[in-house]
């Protein structure tokens, strides 16, 4: 068991080797004034750190080091293998990707290993090597960061080569291989390992990367290999690492809403901690980035994660960044917190004077000025979160409902060449997750490995790929008593995208008790009218699922089109348990109706029952205490729902009891 | 002579060698229930043929191939040639194409062949042999399925060493090259042949493919010749498979609105019966599927076609493909037979299981199940097609008016850098066909080699190139008292792209009487106004010709901007003929009119006067009788044409008189 | 000093070359009967004049030299090293440039010489010698024309050593490179010289070509560079032209809105002329055309410039190019005549039969007509121009207000990735200068580098790169009277793109009595209000600067947000002048209010105080006489502004009074 961090860490990634060391004092002295007690450090260090092969230069990250230590700060340390010196680009060109169009980059950006180039892992090896053993000893450090933002597909010959071995491991023979992948189509048949190539825009992929491609259970391969080839290089970081330090926490950071290059289910085994940079846009509705801190905190098994990144003030990178609105940082921040956080921490601390972040906001900005709104923000929120640190640290959320969100499914589902052009696997899932959290229900966003036992409701839209044992799995948990739901386009492959014969939704066919004849596809201009039981009517949009039922019910039935009659929303009891189909994906009015039912029925607990979007309310518990979050996520006053008006409830911010109305963009943590 | 279709097919392609041997009886059933009556195999099987290039392998086709011929079906058998086996790429890495952004690719897709590879030549004549040899004396093959679907350029070493000599074969000297291409313009004069370069993104040509282009004479020969080099890789195959079977029909399938890379004029030379693969949108209108049906008719001399392929439900590859409504199918078949089919074609019989093309429907899907709508809507449409096979069989048109639509000109008018980039031939050409469709007026539409004088009115828009001798051709035809309409942009360059000088429309200046001072451009938000001689008011846009008549009268003069009152439409009188030319792009009411005008003065015969754009009229015809075929091609019901409302005409699908009112998608075959 | 033209120069590129000897005695007679007087010549007959690398053959150009000699025409003679001949391609491929995107072209289109190629220097300068010494003696030449329209990008690997030597003179050692750049960024600290790599997609450049980019400091230096080695080019072939006539005018000719691969302040320099090639589509407002030729006239220290191309009537390669309706040719040919042209030249004389342009407008047009609308009006103003000749060549205009315009901003600003992806330098100094031009407000457009000292007032929105010593130079400029107006993004950083750290506007903080606490970005949809001092309100645009003011007072102050009541428009009072500062892209009317008050308080000259976007009015003046252009740029007819409704004023066209109500496009030039 790993040491857990002690404190909230407040602070963020900085750069101290791109100024004199003699401003660096002054730069500690404003991280004081905001309460910052961490810093990240050595992300991009690794050309400073290695001049050329022979030579390493500890000199300045020692320095850094030192005078972190001194002033006694928590030093999350990067490996800084996340972008290449330009020497090795020129001594070895192999280190370099080749991208999807089939050409070998050459020095620039960063993300630019190719993970299974032999010389970036044998070098990557020793400097992780020299910085771990010059540092493990050093208390201070409370988090190795291993790379950054792991990310990007390599389709250079030694992938080629490592691609191949791997599909020689996972299907034995090329007979298998064929049959899995259904080669016999387009000729495709294989009879040596060396006739497959990568999927890239030479070969069988075609149109923008990931688009298009003639045999999906090989650009899913391709996926599956190219993740699996970056986490085992991360692997080897952090066996290094423990070699000489067994005791700190490592981790790197996810990113993405969600990042579509590495499946973050299996990469999140092999953390110590979550860790998770959160880049909203200005447009981004609250609930979504609620979603991914709900992710995090599933893929870490329900632990508190640390939020790794994020901007103080506006980014770079977005087509627009406004600035945030008095109060705003503090609400955005807290989000995090609220959904499992036990960190706060900026993408920067210092603003770079050159490069192509330079415009990235910074705790410390161009102006070197602490005068400023901004800066004065940040200080309050070192203050806030210093001052409920002790009662919030390690304090976990406990849900009943869990959605999933598999990523091999995610990759097939976009790669899926069907009856519409309109599958957007996240932004369907959002929908689900946004009715849940509309009516203040807690949620974990989990993969299709956890343990399903403990949620009162499985929520699988979308679940088009259907590994082997799943639907049984689906069936146990049903049979046990839980409720499951799933949609259009559910069981349809297994694992390497290969069609279930015998009627969609394949192995899911038993537990919701129908079969699929057909499926409409529903231009975006159209809709198809629903109208359910309680005569209830709503609207479904994308796709319509003709059903038959084989012994489940109709819930709720299209009410136009040749089909109008037929079931659109189905149950099926299934041993002690219910599954449900929704045949067609439903209006915002639809789910809301959906799932009022689904409340009442599986009688899911809500932390109010007030529904307000722009109210994000969540709770964190130990064996002594709860805390409840109630967050206005918006720039209006918004009402403190009546289950708040009580009391009993004390904020720990301000030690008092809450206000009825709440300012905009307010934090409120009541403790009964 | 070869032997003719003995009967109507009905069937498709079915690939057998992506299931197991033991599955096929039980879809052999399937298509029995359904009167399918024939298969189309082993388009994709090369790779499965010959394993390396030494085996050949040819136990499961063997099996195949008996199987359907102990079950007396019709066999459609494909070459195999359109899709080379990955070992081929590994060995011969010249088999594959390079693009047009100069990248030798590697295996992947289809279509992936060089057509002047000489490694893909020696083996592909190797396997056709092979398979000719194998299979000529069976006598249920009733059509040879050269390759499928060609298309696709490249642009290899080898294919620009063939282009060259091409070139040398066709220009002579440099000298006339260098005069017909104009090569004096930006430096661009040779004196070597091997100082040309194939016209790709790294050369002469730039932009999206085929989009712009430095000589256009230049790209315009790579595409004849690339179309050449892949009709000489068809005429190969074909002179293989005579060698041993002189007497089965042997074709490839057309594709596409129409196919960019293929000129089937001279395609359809070579092909003993014209094939066709139709693949209509959700959106497409009627009468654009109706015109490539006519193109096809045209292509084949009027004789009948093959519907070679069409989905018996959904495809994958569209934006979006919504379910046929009930009888849909049945009427969208049935427009192929209406203009002139004589099979009806699936793609495909059973649907894959993986793939990319595993959501394109299929007469047998994935639930296995043939209790389904869709299934039931072939198989009936199986029992009609049977009921009316003897009757229709071999029947054919007769049309009085031709629209010429020519592959260089087709390719020249897309590459013209000129006023305005809204040129679309296809979509100018459909405005023109569309008039006469709603009309009622059977078309051909026919190739610029074609016999003219069987026609009334010849319609040639758009006629930018004129090849060396067309224009007295068209003289010829209008002075033997021939109707000819064309329309600004034509009559501009000869076959090499080159400008006729002395005034538009060259060649045709002197049969339309008139020659063009200059061309304005139109905004897409703007139009120009045309005033009739009869007072009728409309509307041009795209361009429009300030006219100088030279003989020629106006019918009607434009309305607005400064060229008010000068000629929009004219016709000049031309030995006993009469020529029309449209200085603007007319919209459809101004064509409405054009037409009704013609169609009295020229006493066109229209199968009906009642104009209905869902109702698709035709006739086919034979010695004895002549059958009219209206089908609603609406999902609203439709009143039937006073014309058919007649006691003498008996429906040959249900043996009763038509009813007055047509049901949605309503399918009428009358026999008086 | 070089001789001047003696003459307005009326004609441009004439290509007899690409049709037989005997027409071109016909050509001269057409051009005869339109005053045309001068023809550019071999501009791409590089091919031509050399068949392969040991033969020249100056035959055909000897007897076009020849023929105009003797009919005394002006002759601007190109070098004709625009275009490369294919030989060269096949023999030396390092003559092509490699692409963006990491491809070595072959031969093809224009504009294809990699600027470093040995091989392309050594056979340009032995081309250039030939043609020099043989035609440096015809007096009837009166411009050198070298190359034609400079412009791309070359990434070639003779490109990249000639960066490395290059970076290597400006920065001396890597440290300093490194600082400048700052690339302990992401890992960029290079150790060698060698380890730099060319900024394409292939390295730190990546998206649509320069709009992305890693280290900026990079990609604006490979700017430079490449520019600088273009210009490299022309300088040696003006060296070998001077070595034979050191008399003659020698230029190249500038083009686009501006083009953005060439610098054109620094190119300016070497030019013995500016030479300008106006393209405006349809739908460009005057002004942006008229911008134009201010700043050619600025290039050019306020001489004369060459509008050495316009088309004569239409141009092929614009999406859209209707006709120029009667009258507009004269006007829009007159408006470069109005802001400082002593030529009107086009291209072309004859239109191409074959390529690209073919559809590109001509003097003689395909028809080889002279009965034609749009010759008469090229005759029309061939006499106009030569009945003003003598009166208007070589006056001069008197500007008191200066725009900068600096390319190395322009690209920096473009290359920008910051909180808001409008940024359009461009279009931005376009809106201010919009508002002077609306208020007839003669300005120059010019660079950095110029003497600010003749101007009242210099505008410099964006001007976010301030090289060294730029800072000073507007203080002195301020300190000594001027008025100095800057925007929001000003003062950024250093001519490597790196930041000035303490505060925006760094360098012109001083000068402008504020600094910029943070920027709020502001979506297309949104809009921020402003108050001016006199209770004017309007909206600003883009982005908003929070500003504090540290000396400098508001003149106007934002109205909503959050930062509503904070400064918005500032002045300074510096020395004896003033600075003035606007926080936000102002719409059209805050624009308009703020050069309202400007002209007041500094008392700026209005050439009319009527505001008429449709009228273009500019002054053209030596020391006897003032002329005043007054052009209706619109098909309506407008009224004479009052200021010229006044018997004094003559018509040097008419020799008349001016009419009071100006005709569409009228032409009218006034001396008093």
């Amino acid at each position: 068991m790993k040491k857990k961090l002690t404190t909230m860490l407040y602070g963020g990634d900085y750069n101290p080797e791109q100024w004199p060391e003699k401003s660096w004092n002054d730069d500690i002295k404003i991280f004081e004034e905001a309460d910052i007690n961490s810093v990240t450090i050595n992300v991009f260090s690794w050309a400073l750190l290695q001049p050329n092969e022979n030579t390493y230069d500890f000199s300045i990250l020692d320095k850094i080091i030192d005078k972190f230590t001194k002033k006694n700060f928590k030093i999350v340390l990067a490996t800084a293998t996340a972008a290449l010196p330009a020497w090795m680009f020129k001594k070895y060109p192999d280190v370099a990707r080749v991208d999807y169009q089939g050409r070998r980059h050459v020095f620039g950006q960063r993300h630019n290993a190719c993970p299974n180039s032999p010389n970036y892992l044998r070098l990557m090896q020793k400097l992780v090597d020299k910085i771990a053993q010059r540092y493990a000893s050093n208390s201070n450090i409370v988090v190795w960061h291993i790379n950054n933002e792991y990310g990007g597909n390599c389709y250079c010959d030694n992938c080629q080569s490592a691609f191949r071995k791997w599909l020689k491991n996972r299907y034995q023979t090329v007979e298998k291989l064929n049959s899995a992948w259904n080669m016999n189509f387009w000729s495709h048949t294989i009879y040596e390992w060396d006739e497959i190539v990568v999927p890239n825009e030479l070969g069988d992929a075609f149109g923008p990367e990931n688009s298009e491609t003639t045999v999906a259970g090989l650009s899913v391969d391709y996926l599956r290999f190219q993740s699996e080839s970056m986490l085992n290089t991360f692997k080897l970081e952090k066996q290094i690492i423990e070699s000489y330090d067994p005791d700190t926490l490592i981790t790197t950071n996810f990113h993405g809403l969600p990042n579509k290059q590495t499946d973050y289910a299996s990469w999140a085994k092999e953390q110590d901690i979550i860790a998770y940079d959160s880049y909203p846009t200005f447009e981004t509705p609250a609930f979504e980035t609620a979603f991914m801190y709900d992710m995090m905190r599933g893929l870490g098994n329900g632990n508190p994660f640390m939020l790794m990144e994020s901007t103080p003030s506006q980014v770079n990178w977005q087509a627009y960044s406004p600035l945030k609105r008095p109060g705003q940082l503090r609400a955005t921040e807290f989000q995090a917190v609220a959904h499992g956080a036990d960190t706060v921490q900026y993408f920067q601390l210092k603003q770079s004077l050159g490069a192509t972040e330079k415009f990235h906001g910074a705790v410390i900005s161009h102006s070197d000025s602490t005068d400023t709104r901004a800066f004065k923000e940040v200080a309050q929120l070192g203050h806030d979160l210093k001052k409920i640190s002790s009662d919030i640290m390690h304090t976990t959320t406990s849900a009943k409902v869990g959605i999933l969100f598999d990523w091999a499914n995610y990759w097939s589902v976009e790669y899926m060449a069907t009856i519409t052009q309109d599958l957007n696997y996240t932004k369907l899932i959002h929908d689900y997750y946004k009715a849940l959290y509309n009516n203040n229900v807690t949620v974990d966003v989990i993969d299709i490995d956890s343990d399903f036992s403990k949620y009162d409701l499985l929520v699988a839209p979308l679940l088009y790929m259907v590994k082997d044992g799943l639907g049984k799995k689906i069936e146990d948990y049903v049979a046990n008593g839980g409720n499951f739901l799933t949609t259009y386009f559910s069981g349809l492959v297994n694992e390497s995208d290969k069609i279930y014969p015998g009627g969609y939704p394949g192995p899911l066919k038993k537990v919701t008790g129908l079969w699929v004849e057909e499926t409409d596809a529903i231009i975006p201009q159209n809709k198809v009218t629903i109208n359910y039981d309680d005569k209830t009517t709503c609207t479904g949009n994308l796709v319509s699922d003709i059903i038959r039922l084989e012994g489940a019910e109709a819930i709720a039935t299209y009410a136009s089109e040749f089909y109008a009659g037929t079931p659109a929303v189905t149950k099926n009891n299934f041993g002690k348990g219910v599954a449900y189909y929704v045949g067609t994906h439903l209006d915002d009015s639809g789910l809301a109706h959906l799932f009022k039912y689904l409340i009442t029925k599986i009688r899911l607990s809500q932390l109010s029952t007030n529904i307000n979007p722009s109210l994000d309310i969540t709770e964190r518990h130990n064996e002594k205490n709860t805390f409840y979050f109630i967050l206005n996520m918006s720039n209006e006053p918004q009402e403190l729902p009546s289950e708040f008006k009580n009391n009993q409830f004390i904020d720990i911010l301000t030690a008092s009891q809450p206000k009825t109305t709440l300012d905009p963009w307010a934090v409120t943590i009541l403790k009964k």
